[in-house]
Parts: structure tokens; sequence; C-alpha cells
């Protein structure tokens, strides 16, 4: 292995040039080595040589094939991630995937398989399992020190809604947004998820429900361990993004509290008035996005286990298609209906 | 009507000397004028004579026959608060009754019918709707300043459980305790209940599934203006009394959370430490129990409407028995199926 | 002893009701048999009755000299305190005083001289020290785990300035309000003030100047344990009454934070607002004016020592003129100075 | 001007790695070329090379004399800054100086002169000012919105006491630790300090007082504008780096708190825990380190002010002179008896 971990980055959107940005800057131990997108451009070109990627591509294949590359972060477009794990894992190559692997749990096995044989590392971009706050409230309840888990409670929402071209592509609220915080809450029950029931409603703009699609949700969950839980989702919070996360134990409760922008407080005749929280993902997970990476490296140099894997790719799919089935169906969904 | 409200008391148990007691002291247009309990002994007469009341009864009759009682508080046990509705109502007096009315729908409908024809006023003792912290909740969206309500959000968590002798008895959980998060879930909503779907789990101790209950549950709820919402109680928490409520809304979000014994914060190299929430409902509710008498009778001296009436008293009933069907039934359940 | 603890009030003000108020409706072993005031008068006389005081009158004389008063609590102008002081003690009467016991150190000196000559009982009417948010402030570092204290800080903020006539006699605003913050210093570092620096202005009037007085004031203090101190003031916090301590010490630092009126906070797009601070000292200092009584009950009852006695007195007084010297020559000025 | 602005580090210590490092990672307008400190080494040209500057120097001659260098970052020991800010004023260049200029005020000036007469830029290191929490105190007050300030209050203690061998060569608490609140002091009061007054002790270790140096120190200011104002200082807190200011006004106050590791919250019958403020000022001005240098590119770039400039250099250091002659002599100490 070269001294950094030399990656092949697939995608030059969003997530790809955070991930890309946040690597050559931020991330000590790697550094991107090739760039490819099918869509790629000048100004992807310019994006790329400004921090420093050596190479670009427009073939995927070009990552697979180099013996330059030793791991693959699978940042394109959703449907692309399965397949590309495969190949990835063909190569030899150990891989970051972007969450969701795919919405077709048959897909999800296929790309599990390959990785299995070829015996990479996969991890799953949970991010929110990097941030600090979160993973206080998880550390604290794993630490032993609060007993027995009784109730998971996880709020989430976005500031503002996505547009309804998006919603039609999406996939739906429980497969584009709540598998956070699905993820989220096998990760704080440290607990498989069993049996869920939904309500749901079209509440922000009723064009959701044109594709069988909601806009706010309530999903109550039954853990494996016997504990139960509960997430809230909404499309919009104009006030920012909403990212709480509750343990309620036998020997007590822990939970935190939205990051907000500074903390000043004004206080007149009037009101009392405090900062915001932070806008949207960008400004709340930034420091995740290094940290979840960072471990993602170090896993790979050290050959340990990744802190999100595979497996924790399939379950939240499989409990996203179970909440919509749920909503659909007006009745609680048992996880053992939904195809492993 | 004299200065004061002159009020007969039934019952002199904790929650009758609470208001007895308050009254007596923190209530100025009222005074309580008789005491009426069958196991009325020497220390209930110690205590009424204490605190000024001038009269004690073992006969529930003296305080609907007495003509210097203008209202009556029913505070004796739940079995009895049905009848003694209509006892004081065919009496013509005032009435304030503990929650709930009674277990069973058609009782409530019963009394509800004879405080219609007496043309008195019924006040059910839900005393959480005058908690300043969750009052100011319900205001702000009341306001309308927050636009349409899309989701409401109840924590409500007893710091010890019950004896499993009280739990035999209780009626359950959702009677017993969720009743209270109920009318707060119809109050801060301003729409009554549609439908309900429940997860439950014997959590503290397994004994509760001896009397079908749980000790832990989560319900969501349908609100018929629309809105969404999720209650969850557990019977137990260490670190005291739980209670906190949310609105999400069109344009923005309230939410209060506990009160706690002081402001204090001591940091040291190891922690930083606050003190703990108020320990129960004495602590916790200790003014609002005045602000709802008060209330009372200003309503009784003003003839305006109380703040909870009999439809509150009956709808949080019938939403808790639709709850523990769903639990039992392992379905979501509309309150069209419950008994009017 | 009486069953209860008899008490003469002496003054029928703000205070005095205040006082006779709460002893008579939430003090359990103590009751008001007298009022006195030289105003006496029929709205008296109707307040009094009403909340069971079974005696008024006019003559003070009348509560030293009657055999059925246990205890005295003086209420009345501050200048007369000490005179009364000096009659209840030779009368042989415990005593609460409100703060100061008098503007001159002579006078409190040979009130104090009564009451050690008499050997009863004198509390001063330091109400801040019963404040559950200062106490826990307190305690922590009383308890030691902090270990030694290096800085005490205590901010002080009235919502409303008081009207020029009142400033006109009030002594000024280190004896007036400071005094309160000064005895808290003392009682938060548990050691005497040996030396204090003031700087003040005139901001809010520039009437305050015509007195020699300000309306903001910050005075450092020296304390004979070594620690070192920081007081501010201000006639005016249109946001409320603002009360805050703070021990900084070897291990750790410990502060209080305002009591707000609710806990409940609003989140829109622009901006997120929670409640204001109390308005002033009823609202704040509600619960610690029972608890100040209950100590003072108890301590005359068991005989033990009373929490804010003579000395206290006299120190905030001493140090009350020094910080007025201090501002008024422009340097610090040490106790030594200030006559005994 | 090249694309990029062209900076010349000088010094490879803590301060100027740490700016080397934000510049080549996180301000996307400049870009360090040569980095020259008279101990340059092997390890410091690794570092240098590991984070692109692509040339490196013992002689800072070569930074001044360079035609490619467009701005000087002075990091520096303190006793050199005033003599390279005279060299680079002279070459032409642009400067961004650590601070303080210099402990001597004669020196000061000379900078200031040769700054004035070459007519370039020259921002001071007070990274305080861009720390968005005492950022948004200073807005909210320069608004006008509070109307005149009253009192400002800040609150700066370090984790950890500096080592002996440190505090000899210091020049004491004033001009090495309280300079920077000093500065935040004119910056929220928004005007100049015209007198102060010190207390202070040796409380943390007493070899303090062997370099007529304390370790916790209060400071009372009178400003230019009428207000007045107070720091406290202490070398050590065990929890963390403790940062506060708040400004009071006319018509409200504004305050921040400290920035905490996270938001987690853990309840149990116990206690209350939560997390700590950050550690030291590498965590807590982490970004306003960025921001302060983006800030300074911009004024070059667009020939704007600077936000901390050669005269809040200048009066820091008058002001530390003056709370240290004010400490020594036991006496408040006008500004203009310090030299100008």
């Amino acid at each position: 292995m070269a001294e950094k971990l030399r990656i092949g980055m697939l995608g030059g959107g969003r997530i790809g040039k955070l991930h890309a940005t946040n690597i050559q800057n931020l991330v000590q131990d790697a550094e991107v080595v090739i760039l490819a997108d099918p869509f790629m451009n000048e100004a992807m070109e310019e994006f790329a040589k400004g921090i420093g990627i050596p190479k670009c591509s427009k073939d995927p294949a070009d990552v697979f094939n180099s013996p330059d590359v030793d791991a693959v972060f699978i940042c394109s477009s959703t449907d692309t991630h399965a397949d590309f794990i495969i190949q990835a894992a063909n190569a030899g190559k150990d891989i970051f995937c972007e969450k969701p692997i795919h919405t077709d749990v048959k897909k999800i096995n296929e790309a599990l398989a390959a990785v299995e044989k070829a015996g990479v590392k996969l991890q799953v971009g949970f991010v929110r399992r990097f941030d600090a706050n979160h993973k206080a409230v998880h550390d604290a309840a794993a630490s032993g020190k609060l007993g027995k888990r009784y109730v998971v409670k996880i709020t989430s929402r976005d500031p503002e809604g996505p547009p309804m071209s998006y919603v039609a592509v999406s996939g739906g609220i429980f497969v584009d947004m709540m598998i956070h915080d699905i993820d989220m809450a096998r990760y704080l029950a440290d607990s498989d998820i069993v049996e869920v029931s939904t309500f749901g409603a079209c509440l922000t703009d009723p064009h959701f429900a044109d594709y069988d699609d909601v806009d706010t949700a309530i999903v109550m969950l039954k853990f494996a361990n016997g504990a139960i839980g509960v997430i809230d989702n909404c499309r919009t919070a104009p006030y920012g993004y909403d990212q709480r996360v509750e343990i309620h134990c036998e020997k007590g409760c822990v939970r935190d509290d939205n990051v907000i922008n500074n903390t000043a407080q004004v206080l007149t005749g009037d009101t009392v008035e405090s900062a915001k929280p932070t806008w949207f993902f960008l400004e709340r997970y930034n420091d995740a996005f290094v940290t979840e990476v960072n471990d993602f490296v170090n896993a790979v140099r050290n050959n340990t286990e990744v802190p999100a894997g595979g497996k924790d790719g399939l379950e939240s799919v499989r409990v996203a298609i179970a909440c919509k089935k749920s909503l659909l169906e007006g009745r609680p969904v048992k996880l053992e209906e939904i195809e492993k």
C-alpha cells in the first residue's frame, strides 16, 4: 500500500465533490488520485485540478482498472451503486458507497455477495453515525451505565422540501429521507428492527400523494431486543435542519439537541432571541463527513471493521420498504414479510 | 352567590387535600365550606380544621343538600365520579371533577346528560392544560403565527412505577396515565383524534403483562384536522418527571422542556452537571393546580366556558380505550369503532 | 412556647404584607398574632382579617409588651429597624429584621449589643440566600469538591429604575440595591470583604448625579480568604430581573442563570424565541421568602443558629459604605477605613 | 496581483503552522508561497512540502525581497513583530501580524509610522473578533436596536496555566493573556478605554508573584463613550476554555456562552450531565482563524479597511500597561498616564 490510501472517486456531483475536497484538505492519510464521471466536463476538471486531483476520466473502468487505486468512493447516482460495488469488489478495491446501496433488495444482496467473495471492505455512507452529538448519545447508552434500552426516539426534519420532479424519482420519503433515521435507530438501539407501523400525511403539498408519497411521517419501531421506538420526519422546517435523538433507558435518559449557529442570546423587553439551528446537512454534518472518511481510511489501513457496513445498508432499505408498506396498507408490518 | 364561591369537597385523599389546601390558602375567590368522605376520621377532621374548613361529614349527601354549597369538587375514587356528577348536577351545583369521569363510556354519557339538563358547569381536572410551559406551547400555535399544525409530540414519563396492586385496578396505562397526554394532544392540536396505533412493551417489569398492560407505550395519532402526532409513555424515569410537548407547524416549531430544580451548573475537569427535573406532578404542576381552580372559579362566577369540559372528559377516555384496543389487536383503531 | 411560633408583625407595607401572607398560608409552624403599624387603617385591618390575623394596633408597644408574642418581624421603614430591634431584644423576643438594620454603623452596633445582651435570635432579611439557585451555587463551593475559591461574580439588575423621589432618600445604589449582592458575595465566598474598588456611571438618567448617586456600578472585591470578586449592578434591565451568580474555583466553576417564565421555545424562519426572566423580586424570590421564614422559625424553635445574623447585617452595610467612598474618592477603599 | 494572494509566512511555530495550513486548505483566495524561519529544519521543510508550500528559507529577507510575495504573515516571536512590520512595509507588502505588535509603545509607533508611510494594510491577529459567537454579540449591540451601551463584561479563562519558564518572559497576564479581552472590550463597546482599575491575586501558584505577576485578575474599565466594563481572567479552568462576553444596554442585554463539545445530555437518578466546553483556543477559535484570514485577504484584494488594525494593536497594549500599573500601584490608572 502506498503511503496514503489512494482513492478513486466515482461521481463528481455534490456529494462526490464534498468527499473529494475533504479528502484532499482534511483527511491526512488519503488522497484522491482519479475522479471519474460520465458527465465529466471542463468545470469538473477545473474543480479536480483546483484541489489537486491529478487525473480525470469519463469512464468508471479507469478507476476499477487502475493499479494505483486502493479504494473506491461510489458517489454516483443511486441506481449505479450496486453495479459499481460489484465491479469494485471484483477489482479487489475497498469500497465506500453512499447510501442507499440500492432500492431493490435483490440487487443489494448481489452487491454484498460480491463484496464478501472478494473479501474487500464496504462502508455505507451513514454519515450521522459520525456526528459528535448523536455519537455521544449512542456511546452513553452503549457504555451500559444506563442499563437496558427502553425507547429510541428520532426527530428529523429537512429545512425545505424537494421539488416535485425530485419527489417523482426519489423512491419516497422512507427510502430517500428516513433511511438515515432508520440506520440511526438501529445504531442507537444496537438492535435490528422487527416491526414497524406508519402514519403519514401530505401537509406541506398535496402533490406528494400523486406519487403514493407523504411529506410528514411518523413510524413506530419494535426492535429485536425488546425496545420500542419512534421516528418522525417532515420535509419542511423553516427554522433549519432539525436533528434530535434520544434513548430512554432503565437507569436514565440521554438525548441531544440541534447544533445552533452561535450561542448569543439577546434579551429585550419584548423577547429573548437566540440563534437558529444550522441550516442543512452540509453545516450540521460538516465535521461528521470528515470523521466518516477518516474512519473508513483507518479501517482499510488497519484491516479493522468498518463502522457501518453492508448489513446496515441492507437492513435500512428493508425497513424503509416495510415503512412504506405499512403506510399504504394501513397496518403494522413485520420485517419478516420483507424480502431478505 | 356569596362573596366567595363556596365549595363542597368530596374526598379527603391526596388530591382532595391538595385542592382543599390550595383553595384555602391560594385561591382568593373561593373557600371550602365542607369536606365529605365516607372514610372521614379524626386525622382528616384535624386536617380540615387546620386549614379552616368549618364542617366535615361522612355523607356526600350533606354536600349536595347544603344550600351553602355553590360548587362541588369531586376528588373521590374514580368509580364514584359519574354518580357524584349526576347527583351534583341534579342539586344544581357547578362541578369540578378529577379525571377520568369514568372508564365506561355509557356512564360518562349519563353524567354529561345530567350536566346538560341541569345547565351547570362541569370542568374536568386536566391540570396540565394550566401548566405555564405547555400553555405557552399551545398558545404559540393557537396564535396562528406558526400556520397549520403538522405534528404534535408528547413525552410523559413517571419517575417511579406504581405497585402491582395498583396496576391491577388501574385500568391500564392508557386510561390511568396516558389519558393526561391524550387530553394534552387534543388541546395542542385543537382537534379531535380520529385514529390511533399503539406499540407497547413490558420493559420495567414483566408482571404488567399479567393485566394485559404495558409499562412503556408509544401511540401514533391522526387528528380530524389532518395533523398527526405521537405520545410516548414510560412508567419509570429515575431522573424525575419527564414532561415535554412539541408542535411542529407550517411556519415553525414550538416545544417546551422539563422544569428543573435549579439553574445552577457545576463545571469541572470531569463533567458538567446541572439540576434534575422536578420529581413528580406535585412539584411540576404545583402552580397549575392553583391556576386550574382559579379558572374554574372564574368560569363559574362569570358564567363563561370552562377550559376543559365534559366533551374533553369523554373523548380522552374514548381515545384511551382505542389505544388499548390497538395494543391488544395489533392494528390501528379508528375512533369510530369506539362507542360514542 | 405555644404550638406554633406566635409572631408580632411590625409594619403593614408591601414587605410586611408579603411576610404575613406567607406565614398565614405557607409557613406551618408559625402564625401572625398581631399586626402593628402607626398608619393602621381600615384597609390594613381588612387585609389582616382576610388572612386571619386576630389583632391590629397602631402601637408597636402592643407587640413588644404582649406575652402572646414569641417573635417579632420588623418590616417597618429602615430608620426604625435599629430601635425596634433594641425594644424587641429588651422584651426578650426573637427577631427577624428586614435589611438593612440601619445605614449608620453606630446604630447597628447598638442594636447588635442589645441582641447579644438579651440572648435572643436576630435574623436579617437577606432573602437571596434562600433562593434555590444561588443556594445550589453556594453549596457546590461549600461542599469543598471544587477546591479553593478564586473568583466570585454577581450580576444584579432591576427591571425598572426607581423614581427620583425614591433615589433622593434611598441612601444610594450601594446601601439600597447592592447591599443584597454584597451579602451574597460574603455568603458565596464564605469570607469577609477587606477591600473594594468602584466604577460607576449615570447612564439611565443624569439626575442620579444630583444625589451623588449612580445608576450603574461595578465593584471589585478582595476577600479575607484571598479570593477576589466583582459585582455589577444596573437600575434598569427591560427584559426583567437579572440575577446571576458564579464562583470560579481551583477545580471547577459553578454558576446559575435567571429563572425564566416558562421553558417554551418557538423556532421559525426568522428567529428562535424563548421566555423572559421573571419580572422582579416578588416572582424570582417568591419561594425564597417562604424558605427564609421557615428557616427563622426552625432556628428559633430548635435554638440553632440563624442563617443570616447580626454580623452579616453589619458587614454588608460597612461594605456598602466603602463602595460609595471608593466611588466618590476615585480609589480603592480598605474596609479597615470604615467604622467597625 | 496574481490570481490568489501570494503569502510569505514568517515563522514556522505553532501559530505559523496553523495559519499556513488553513491558508493552503481552507482559504480559497490565497496561497503560501514561502515559509521563512531562522530555525528552519528538515521537519519544518517536510511540513511545508506536505501542505504544498513551494519554498522554504532561513532568511526573512527572502520574503521581503521576493516579487512573488503580495502579503506577509508575521507569526514569529513577539520581539521581532515591530521590526518585521517595518521591513515588510518598506518592501510594500501588506501585513498580517500576530498580537501583540510589541510590548513597547515606542516600537509600536515606529511600526505604525512605517505602515502609514508605505500605505500598506496592517491587520493585527485579534482572532476573537471573528468568532461567530462574540461577533453575534457585537453585531446585536452595533445594530443599534439595543440602544446605548451601559456595561461590557468579559470572562476569559485558560484551561491550564503556563509553565513558570513561560511566565518569566510572558510580560505578565495583562499583555500576554488579557490583551485579547482588552481588544474584545474595545470591539464590543465600540469605544476606546480611558481608565482602568485592577485587582489581582496569585491563587493557582504563588510563584507568579516572583515576576510581579498574578494568575487571577479582575479589571474594571471606563470607556470614552461613558460605558463601564469589567474583564475577569484566570490562568486555570479545569473544565476547559471559558470564553464569554456580554453587553448590557439601554433596551436589552446580549450575551454568549461557551461552545461545548456536543449537545448530548445524560439524565440519571444521580445527576444531569452535559458536555464540557471546548478545551482551548485551537478548538474554540478554529473557524475564527480561517475567517480572520479570509477577511484579511478580502480587505487586501478589495482595498477595504481591515477589521482590526494598527490602532487596535497599539491601544490594547497601552491598556494592558495601564492594567499592570494599576495592579502594582493599587489605584485606578487613566490611559492619559500611559505613553501614546
